[in-house]
């Protein structure tokens, strides 16, 4: 047994419905940087103005969690399912699943989540595999029209919905579908689309529904140009895990307001709470609804745009955004409370990076580290250390005093 | 091959009994603490005048060692299996192990060991499992009963001891016993006792022995109330694990002034020496013995009791009181010395707990950190960093230049 079994285990010897605890994790998306020579060799979090969050770090545990593995550059999949208590080198998120679930499409147990592409085909031969590129608006009457005249293969439901230009995504729902099945997608212009092959007898159905799908889509679409076909990418199931709640005990709030992370709490099984577009309307639907739940995840995007943007000044600005509404979140304050981010986005780079991530712990257990304040270096000296996210969720039912002792 | 099969592979590569070098772990049994409001945000270690342990640490590295995993809270049967090298989520010690153990009793491998309750029983069922919570002198004297009238079921020697109340311990001991079959307890009063059943083939001699045992344990009490019969729980066979020596080639010698450590260290294959109740006491025993052996576990228990008590003062004096005996054992000391805890028992939980522990390792190739003191913050920024306590074995082996070069 490793860590996370043991601590499901004895997870479930304590009754957490009584015990009328509120564990919160706050996600910064991104907040993690780096010091370099572009930002004076100060991070975002040095930077930033946050009474609050000092305040909060000198009575708290710190350390730093490593989203996958070091090196490895998580997406935002990954990064989640980690701090969620999944450990995202074995739990699998495919790409159709992660497209449809960004894109809040419904997806259920049992279904097959594409990402679709509409292109230009010619002769059977794929021409341009973006279509020359549609306005969304274009593509959206598309995908109508397949609503329309394809919404059924057999026995299986086709539903697709709008995404991004020539993007959009397919959910395949019906009896006895597997994902796992290859592409129609040739991946190069001039090349035939493929036909989806399966690689094992449970994928047959998938792949004979997919093909079909396929050449009645050409049909449906023919003579539309520079849309005149679609190609399918990433069929998968969604992943067979355990929900949160299953595992530990937790029943899950999600309040976050891009679908991406929506999705992805759906996964592990959370509910979805109706909340508004600022933090400080996240912090107030907790408040609001602390009493409907065990375990919160509040998701705040602002600091990854602001990353991927590269711009450290609205990054600093969207952290002093946090510390501004902190006040609110700890005025009816749950038990305990985890700030960290999915996985950093420094500014220099642009990008997600494998940086290990700044983590606070605070709960009547925590241990304080009495380090002045949150960011990157004083968490590399706090006593929590630097670990696989996926140990948080232990961490965080333990300072909740959920865990039962582990042999006598 | 993980760390600790390397690091086995390469001890049987040196003479470490031509070395003549020592290896003492002194474990202060739950010695980590937390800051926290209650100790005004200063732990027992920080808190206590250690002028000898900061000179040591001084010219000793630092860090901080994980017992089991991370928010995993152990008993200390696992706590201190990861200490001796081994990794405590695998190798397991049934409950009734760690009861004979804790009382003293001398397991033997290919024994099965049993907690046992007396209880009072009316018509075949179980009134009160506790038998109306008994003086020791007066469960004593039923221990004394069955050892007269059944010390024998078959080819299996029966050995009861006395432990705590209504609890006592049992020892099976003949061919064929196999441990983890079910109990004879119902866990729930007004139940009837529990037939014993075998999981597995190589399980069935157990439960048919532990059956008959149940039965003539009642005829033997019978008419005694309230102590009128007993049920067994936990039956266990010691854990299958090679000793250290047979591991590491370290001939071990335990000094400790508790049962249940003197018991935890014989399943590992320690020699248990003969020592008095105080540190000083524990001390002089290394140096008495030093030449005998190459490794030595001394176990100090007070640190943890303060800590159950809460006593945060009394923490402080315990940790005092091992500094004020350190030069004893620094006399003639040991070219390798680890100084840690198994476990963390802050005083503002009362408990055990999964906090990291505080660890210091100095010997001539330890590399110092410089730090001034031991104590949790200064061993959070040790070189040794934060690492699960089972990798403390391989450490300690190569601080003694005990374990040869892996690959070319």
């Amino acid at each position: 047994m490793d860590g996370l079994q043991i601590a499901e285990e004895l997870a479930k010897r304590k009754e957490i419905r009584k015990s009328g605890k509120k564990v919160v994790l706050l996600v910064l998306d991104g907040v993690g940087d780096i010091r370099h020579p572009d930002n004076g060799f100060r991070t975002p979090l040095e930077e930033a103005q946050t009474p609050n969050l000092n305040a909060l770090a000198a009575r708290s545990a710190l350390g730093r969690v490593i989203p996958v593995d070091y090196g490895i550059t998580p997406g935002s999949g990954p990064a989640h399912l980690g701090l969620f208590g999944y450990d995202p080198r074995v739990v699998e998120i495919g790409r159709g699943v992660m497209e449809v679930v960004g894109m809040g499409m419904d997806l259920q147990p049992g279904d097959v989540a594409a990402r679709a592409n509409f292109c230009t085909v010619a002769g059977g031969i794929v021409a341009d595999r973006r279509a020359g590129r549609p306005p969304t608006e274009v593509a959206a009457e598309k995908v109508e029209l397949l609503r329309e005249k394809l919404s059924r293969v057999d026995d299986v439901e086709v539903i697709a919905a709008t995404g991004m230009g020539h993007r959009f995504g397919i959910i395949f729902r019906g009896p006895g579908l597997v994902g796992g099945v290859s592409d129609t997608d040739p991946h190069e212009n001039g090349e035939p689309l493929h036909e989806v092959h399966a690689e094992t007898d449970a994928q047959r159905k998938m792949a004979d529904v997919a093909n079909k799908f396929q050449q009645q889509a050409l049909e449906v679409l023919a003579g539309g140009e520079p849309i005149n076909g679609l190609m399918l990418r990433g069929m998968s199931s969604p992943p067979d895990i355990a929900t949160i709640e299953e595992r530990f005990g937790l029943r899950c709030g999600a309040i976050a307001t891009y679908p991406m992370y929506r999705g992805l709490a759906t996964l592990v099984g959370m509910d979805l709470l109706e909340t508004g577009q600022s933090v400080e309307d996240e912090f107030r639907t907790y408040l609001d609804r602390r009493d409907d739940y065990d375990y919160f995840f509040i998701h705040v995007k602002p600091t990854d745009e602001a990353g991927e943007d590269g711009v450290h000044e609205r990054k600093v600005q969207a952290i002093e955004a946090v510390d501004a509404a902190l006040p609110i979140l700890l005025e009816s304050g749950p038990e305990v409370l985890a700030i960290t981010g999915d996985h950093s986005t420094p500014c220099p780079m642009k990008l997600h990076s494998w940086h290990p991530v700044p983590l606070l712990i605070n709960s009547p257990r925590c241990g304080a580290d009495c380090r002045p304040r949150f960011t990157e270096a004083e968490c590399n000296v706090g006593g929590l250390g630097i670990f696989r996210s996926m140990y948080l969720m232990p961490l965080l039912m333990a300072n909740a005093g959920l865990l039962d002792k582990f042999g006598a």
